[in-house]
């Protein structure tokens, strides 16, 4: 177990988490989401995010006040904490960004995590190298080692009771993810974001951010509180929980307020196309879309930010819940429909079925079946590898509804598509009773039809009947050729 | 048109409407909630359901009223809106449903109407016969008749100003449900409320909820205002309007805040199970569960109730939205994700395809292909429509992405799963701006084959080249003998 982070309920590889701060005397629960503070512009006050929102972290940029005269000196004389304005958890950004939109930056890795620590920063950050997508492998694992330097200088820099951000890198190369997360790990630092993502988000590639987290928590412990840097719009928040992501730092309600859009967790609308505000919160219930576009521009520009803070939060707390009632892929399911994007991010995640298997608790709510995608969550997996565990002898009769006439087995196990066979005793069990719809689709037959190939492949000497509800032959093409297969009318 | 309801926007059957209420002097803009206001039970007062939630109409149960002295007495002399403390509209309800609870009642339709119209009620309703799912066709034709009988009376009666409900009934047979829709807007009456679906929607058969809907529609026509009676439930609102429903009525705010129950879009949750307030509105942005389990039990029921309309009106605007933006079928998909009963109810809308398209605009917002279920949208139905109108000559290569070398063709066609193959000219045209997951599904390809052998067997004298990408063979097969295909690589 790391220091600072405990992990408590999981679902997925999601979970809920408590990151210890020792500096701020604060314990962060997560999935949380850390609004970023600009030193120069604040559209809501610190204090405020903190009252109003709940907001128990917040990230701000340490770069800027490092180079800023009148920042700097503040900072060092009174401290972070009171130049915010804000009694909660400070992350302290380092300029890496900076680095990589103009190529150059004035600070160390040492200079810059002293002077977090001088100022009172709870979490510091190195600076690392944010490879963006597509690039060479040549540059990737050659930024990846400056990065991997910058890591191991931080480890010799004197940051008392800071918690120190160790970033992952590594561009859009899982492998080379995988190794940067190893070696961030290995380290004695404390945080670990996955880097240089934004690029991703911002051209809606969410498969591939998900390929990237799940290569970055391939080689990072569980115990990792895993920070998606960048990430801030609410669509994508269980999406990258479901993966395994616990910190996410939200520029986007200020950013986005800022050029009149509003978030939901569908997506971003703009205030000059909304007739309605679709959404209870309370900017949302005391406004109509006309009398926001004709406030000043300030006032507008707060409001949108705090609808924008209300639907991040309350998509962070939906999150949790989810988790707490272990239908977290429950919402995924419904966030994936927000864009085609989202889909592909989802249908990635379900590339990595047999990862989150790992983490994913074995007894949760109860699992709903909502689309094709469904068949390949992971407790289908895990239900296929449990089933193989069984020894029936004789003749078995696999059956989705009646049993064919005239005929006698030793034992009758039911089937129910996705999940395949199993024996009347496991009915009561999750994901066994999971609720499905009247109307099934070829991708849970098909996910039953592996279960049953599963079961006849693992009990060479047992004899199998197969009474199915027509299949299609996507699915009967499954069902190894010496099963016995019949037609039934399902007895649902 | 009928006289008081005017359809604007639309999308699938759904549709931005606005209904007159000459008695009230205001018009209600449709998609509309209705909030179910018990005489005797306030638990939020209807002055307030007014002023904080943007209600224009509610709805209350005259049958009550005239049953209860004290209540009549005051409904006779002050009036109803009086009584309740509302300007909008306010509909009433006739009794029906304590006849289907108990059997008998002691009005008749005209004695109701009468009394309706006495107290000052905008809307009211006969005494129909609300038959329910499952009965013997006997049962349900008599039933129908009985109700025929209650619509024709309330034409005889004298009621002024008000408008009149005509209740269509016909229990779970579709055809009855069509007949009965018939006949009700053969009426003079105004509004036509599908009856008796409670009990579908109480155990979660959203699909016959659909059907039976769908067969209403069939018998009325598009310009009459729709409400889906007894339907309250803010997971379903989007579903029930797309399939053309324009009202509904919520007991259920205050129904199951009484029972510490807790909705949401994606379900209902109890109170004792929630550790987060899954939800931006101002009740769950000020408290913690834990701190409406400890109010007392008349505040935590006004708050919960609170909750329950917040969540409620705002899905409404959301639809709304939805409807103008031409992306109802997208939030539909979203919401087809909260039961696999919702997906059920959406599979059973998509049965009713060719029905919606006849109501969705030819151009909307941006088609978003979201599921397997996207497949089988209207938009696609008309796309395959539409091509098969234009007349290509010589050979044609429909093509998913490069052009097979060597080969030259009179014309090149771009080929987009789900919507299958059309002219370069026509790419800048909804639905074919639309966008689609980089991860393609059978479903999709299914369909483009679909619309490939709907675009040959137009053509006969036409030859056909279809380069596709990997299409597995339940597309193949669709695609007619005669076309040769090839695979190519998607070059997108």
């Amino acid at each position: 177990m790391r220091d600072h982070f405990e992990v408590r309920n999981g679902d997925a590889a999601g979970r809920i988490g408590r990151l210890s701060v020792p500096r701020a005397g604060v314990t962060v629960e997560t999935p949380a989401l850390m609004p970023v503070v600009n030193p120069n512009i604040r559209t809501i006050s610190p204090s405020r995010i903190e009252s109003a929102f709940g907001a128990e972290i917040l990230i701000t940029n340490s770069y800027i006040v490092h180079s800023t005269d009148d920042l700097r000196e503040r900072a060092l004389e009174t401290g972070l904490h009171d130049l915010l304005g804000f009694d909660g958890a400070i992350v302290t950004d380092s300029g890496s960004f900076q680095l990589a939109e103009y190529g150059d930056i004035d600070v160390t890795t040492r200079e810059i995590l002293e002077f977090q620590r001088e100022i009172g920063a709870d979490v510091g950050t190195p600076v690392d190298v944010p490879t963006p997508p597509d690039v060479s492998r040549e540059r990737a694992e050659r930024e990846l080692a400056t990065t991997e330097r910058a890591l191991s200088d931080a480890e010799s820099v004197d940051t008392g009771e800071m918690l120190v951000n160790a970033p992952v890198q590594g561009s859009t190369y899982p492998d080379l993810r995988e190794t940067a997360g190893r070696s961030a790990y290995a380290t004695d630092l404390d945080v670990f974001p996955v880097g240089a993502v934004v690029p991703l988000m911002n051209s809606y590639r969410y498969a591939e951010m998900i390929d990237v987290v799940a290569g970055s928590k391939r080689g990072l412990g569980r115990d990792a509180p895993v920070h998606l840097f960048g990430a801030g719009h609410p669509m994508m928040f269980a999406l990258a929980v479901a993966a395994g992501c616990d910190l996410f730092d939200s520029a986007a309600y200020a950013i986005y307020a800022r050029d009149d859009r509003y978030l939901t967790v569908r997506g971003t609308e703009h205030l000059e196309d909304l007739e309605y505000l679709p959404c209870s919160c309370a900017v949302c219930t005391k406004h109509s879309p006309d009398d926001l576009r004709e406030r000043p521009d300030e006032e507008r520009e707060r409001r949108l930010a705090e609808h924008n803070l209300h639907v991040s939060f309350a998509e962070i707390r939906r999150v949790k819940q989810a988790i707490r009632s272990g239908n977290l892929l429950e919402l995924v399911e419904s966030r994936a429909r927000s864009h085609p994007a989202m889909l592909d991010g989802y249908r990635a995640l379900l590339d990595h079925a047999e990862q989150l298997e790992r983490e994913d608790p074995a007894s949760k709510g109860s699992f709903f079946y909502l689309s094709g995608e469904s068949a390949q969550r992971p407790e289908v997996h895990r239900h296929h590898e449990r089933v193989t565990r069984l020894d029936p002898d004789g003749t078995v009769l696999l059956t989705e509804g009646g049993i064919p006439s005239g005929d006698t087995y030793d034992a009758a196990w039911r089937v129910v598509p996705p999940f395949g066979p199993f024996p009347r005793a496991l009915s009561e069990t999750y994901p066994l009773t999971g609720e499905v719809p009247a109307r099934t689709d070829r991708h849970a037959q098909e996910a039953a039809a592996s279960g049953v190939a599963r079961v006849v492949e693992a009990n060479p000497e047992t004899s199998f009947v197969l009474a199915h509800d027509d299949w299609p032959a996507s699915a009967l093409s499954r069902v190894p050729n010496r099963v016995e297969t019949e037609l039934v009318h399902d007895g649902r």
